[in-house]
């Protein structure tokens, strides 16, 4: 494979954009990216998106997208992966690069969730799960989480409280980043007071659904364009997956794809944990931030959350995440989440992230989209230096 | 780009499964493929489905599948590009072979659209349309596909009648597949008689929404273990698109899609038309069959009909198309057809055709699966030898 590089990127504010559709949010991240990047001869798009055919009854996405950033004519495809589909899009673009099959792609992730119902987008979401052994059963993915939080707490003897780290750094990260939903900062005691959503997650351990879209320009080395940002080299993008229903998992609070697809990441480029400085993980519920640092390696079984109330996690911390506010404050607009990542880990290496949450000295940065309860996960390492 | 070759096939039949869900009908073609090329090592499926989320509110379904297949931790991924998604899951499995990326992969198409009721199959396809500006008007795909019919009649003179052609070999070639949805001729005479459905589209010009499932296991060059079929090499699978709505097009009647798509796959293999010994074509309805046929460049313009009543698409024609009776009279479950083309045309290589279907001395075919009416196209060229 020939290496890869981000040469551009575009997002569009988190918000409910109840003025423009699919299609017009979409083109907005892609002609900023298009933009950011020189204006490239694009010949792929490839979009992440999970609900367009359940939420807005539009199914072949991609060329109706395409069309409409006037990039007619060229090969367009949509990758649903759940949550993990924007992610899922950007692994495609990369293989195509890298294979030589085309010379610049575009990965596009983009999400509306709400246009339609609470109701609609609930039973959308809980379309990721197994429809016939979970969903079935009126359980939704608060509930899931729920679930898995309890026995976290049970297992390794936590208080609910000692969650408040995760939501308070996301809380604060994402005031200083414009494009995020939220921009107000959780005090401790607001946290325990919030209100119940699913015993013991509470509505501030829960990232909000929202709309949005994000885009990644991708160009193969030899024929990158003297664009005017410094390029950002794709060391790894790795999928892992496990069982889609928790109840056929050995040890629920292992997350297996986490840990293959986190593993195989850092063979590929090539590294050891040490290394990574910056990791944007997927941060939907408190529980699943906790469960993806074990599972990823950064955090011994039952460690994560005494590592995040000693403040390992923050922007002055060894190793910061959710620094643009995370799914948590920025929002979760799912199919877009995995690029909105990728594109925040890039404006870190470009020296581009508002100030205060600039850092300093990233060599390599981890982005990871998860989606189901740890069905699917897409890990990415992005670098300074060529791979 | 390193050779890739289809070492394994599987189909299920082609019917109203109403005994089995979506994810056992992929597993039992995933497992009959797997079987075909001696249990190979998969490392990734891709997965090629439209409607999962709109039908059985199922979304993150590759790893559902992945799961239930005994493949549980491995790359999966959904590809989504209407009733092309069978081809484009394709095109990504070979990207990610070819790249290096995986050494073995496998595509699959599942689609179930008898499971609800016949207003939500249409609905569902409806998606391939452009939500705000045709379906939104309540137009569904056989009334577009009536326009083009009606517009191609008055433009070059044609009768109603003189399609039959299409109509008769199609079912004449499924009544030896025994995986077809339909087993009976028709006579030129019935096909007049038949109803009407959107003027000029009668139900026998229609192909048949079904149940149904494809796979292909495909493999690099230089890990093919020694299956026992021949292997089939992939000598180009390209995607080409257009506009989505059919007044966004200055012509109709050309399909700017499928002539890009089948430029770009013919230069990739370095051949031109004269070397492609069977088409399996997306004749969806049979005016598809016309406009495919032209704007591929296999007939001049407005010329395909009248080829068609010469018999030069028959099996003893010059460019057999439909060989196992086509979307038409095998059936169209719209996310597994490109890949049911692909097997179709692996068993014409392979001399595993039923008689007296088999074709001598074929070379290359070239499959085409197209999303929506023309929009998205993928173009697919097998050979019997390596590229």
């Amino acid at each position: 494979m020939r290496p890869v590089a981000i040469t551009g990127v575009g997002q569009t504010p988190v918000r409910e954009h109840w003025d423009v559709g699919l299609r017009e949010l979409a083109v907005q991240a892609i002609w900023a990216a298009l933009e950011d990047a020189a204006d490239p001869k694009v010949e792929a798009l490839f979009v992440g998106n999970m609900l367009s055919g359940m939420m807005a009854s539009q199914e072949h996405l991609a060329v109706l997208i395409a069309d409409y950033a006037g990039l007619r004519g060229i090969e367009a495809v949509k990758v649903e992966l759940a949550c993990a589909s924007g992610a899922a899009a950007f692994r495609q673009a990369v293989l195509a690069v890298a294979s030589g099959a085309v010379r610049t792609a575009v990965a596009v992730g983009v999400e509306k969730l709400t246009e339609r119902s609470i109701h609609a987008t609930t039973e959308g979401l809980a379309s990721a799960a197994d429809a016939d052994y979970e969903a079935a059963m009126g359980i939704s993915f608060v509930a899931l989480n729920a679930l898995l939080m309890r026995r976290y707490m049970h297992e390794y003897g936590y208080q609910k409280s000692d969650f408040a780290p995760f939501v308070q750094l996301a809380h604060e990260n994402a005031q200083a980043n414009p494009n995020a939903l939220f921009h107000f900062e959780v005090g401790r005691d607001q946290y325990e007071k919030s209100r119940m959503v699913a015993d013991p997650i509470c509505l501030l351990d829960s990232s909000p659904v929202a709309d949005g879209a994000a885009a990644v320009v991708i160009t193969a080395e030899e024929t990158r364009a003297a664009g005017p940002q410094i390029p950002v080299w794709v060391h790894a993008c790795e999928i892992g997956t496990d069982t889609i229903a928790l109840d056929n998992r050995k040890d629920p609070l292992w997350m297996k794809g986490v840990e293959v697809s986190t593993r195989k990441a850092l063979q590929r480029a090539s590294l050891d944990h040490s290394r990574i400085r910056l990791f944007e993980l997927h941060d939907a519920f408190s529980i699943m931030s906790a469960l993806s640092l074990e599972s990823a390696g950064f955090a011994e079984q039952g460690q994560a959350v005494r590592l995040a109330n000693e403040g390992i996690f923050q922007l002055t911390g060894r190793l910061p995440m959710a620094t643009a506010g995370g799914l948590k404050a920025r929002g979760h607009p799912v199919g877009a989440t995995g690029i909105y990542q990728i594109v925040e880990a890039v404006l870190q290496f470009q020296q581009r992230a508002p100030q205060p949450l600039q850092l300093e000295g990233v060599e390599y940065a981890m982005t990871q989209n998860i989606g189901g309860s740890g069905a699917s996960v897409v890990t990415t390492i992005l670098g300074r230096n060529k791979p």
